[in-house]
């Protein structure tokens, strides 16, 4: 059976996660039906990141095994259009070697999340981002980020379900950008772990409205303690955006 | 009774436009309805730009004389939460002279046209944007954009439904912006013809796809004639960005 790598687009908003889950709407279920739709077989398949329940994908990335070899153009439409109208597209389609995990071959993640500052409700962006009513200082957030960049003991930063083995990771990048009314957080590591772009966002905003201050961003992350950091921001102005491979 | 200018975000995609239509979901009604919760009085509200049905804002202005003075975040917040759940918002609140009117002061407009050139259908951008497959050629399109600058007879680019008297108009921008698979055009002017920009965006496509040539652009231009423009661009790529005043 050949090995077809999909990259997704999704808007969360109205999905459970990407992970299958009894009776709720998954871009798994979504997905897996409109393949079985696609080619006459149940397939399952296996993704980069499992986002949770609102939180979008530009870039998501699974692999499929399906029965025949096909078009890549008609694999990417064809299940692409059983999956109208739902907010869930296939943008590309690749054959790819047995040997691909799109999980384990995975080499970087690349993640924006989205704030919105400023103290009106959000209309055109209303589960596309978070809004955060009081000013935030970018400067005094940009320069906490700079801490929590290289490998780190991210314990403080993991959700305490996450199931990783190890709470050591390796950022690579956490770059704050703005643009008018709207901050625009960009990560990027290895893996994550979970939770943990939502924490680290959640944490900065506290350096970013002045409850915090770097020194504290250096205390909890040395605590080694899920609640010596930040809350979890919500997964609304999460976005995964690119999963990279070698 | 107090003159106040209000600021507004709203997304268009559920909405049939903003002025006032029997039975029909309007922006005008639904601020309307908000306006006489909010101050317990019937008033009506006069906007800068009639959006079409499906056309986006981020600035749009109106203006509405209620019963008393009230404290501005007071306004923007009681309003916006009456319209909650639905995606319109006041964004900003201003106490303005009796001589503010939110059209006729008006000094400019500029809009914000999304197209994402790609050949899936939107996910994340359903109604956000218009999706053209095939590809644009950017350079080309920036070329016959600065045909368009300046003062010229619109009557080409215009709505045969137009009721302005004049269709000589004074276009200051028009520019053309890629980023990754998204092109942004950008138009300001002092004001439009109705459907100005989609039909100008309709028509740049054709120089994009390689169909039309900088001649023809002149030769639209030069026609008078509605037919001898491009198709009007659909209202979903279509955002209203800000409103100026002197």
């Amino acid at each position: 059976m050949p090995r077809y790598k999909l990259t997704l687009e999704y808007d969360g908003a109205g999905l459970a996660g990407f992970q299958r889950q009894k009776g709720q709407p998954t871009v798994q279920e979504h997905l897996e039906d409109a393949i079985e739709n696609f080619c006459g077989e149940r397939v399952e398949v296996f993704c980069a990141g499992r986002t949770d329940a609102g939180v979008h994908a530009r870039g998501q990335v699974v692999h499929a095994d399906l029965p025949r070899e096909d078009d890549l153009f008609k694999v990417q439409r064809g299940i692409s259009q059983l999956l109208f109208p739902l907010p869930i597209v296939v943008t590309h389609a690749e054959k790819v070697s047995e040997e691909f995990h799109a999980r384990f071959s995975a080499t970087g993640r690349r993640y924006l999340y989205r704030i919105i500052n400023r103290s009106a409700r959000l209309g055109l962006d209303a589960g596309r981002a978070w809004q955060v009513p009081e000013p935030l200082d970018v400067s005094a957030m940009r320069r906490a980020a700079k801490l929590l960049l290289g490998t780190h003991d991210f314990t403080s930063f993991r959700d305490s379900q996450c199931q990783a083995k190890s709470p050591l990771k390796t950022l690579d990048r956490l770059e704050i950008e703005q643009e008018g009314e709207e901050i625009l957080v960009h990560a990027a590591a290895r893996s994550f772990l979970h939770h943990q772009v939502r924490i680290m966002v959640g944490t900065l905003r506290l350096v970013g409205n002045g409850k915090w201050t770097e020194k504290d961003i250096e205390r909890a992350l040395g605590a080694k303690d899920r609640s010596a950091a930040g809350p979890t921001a919500p997964p609304d102005g999460l976005y995964l955006m690119e999963v990279m491979y070698e």
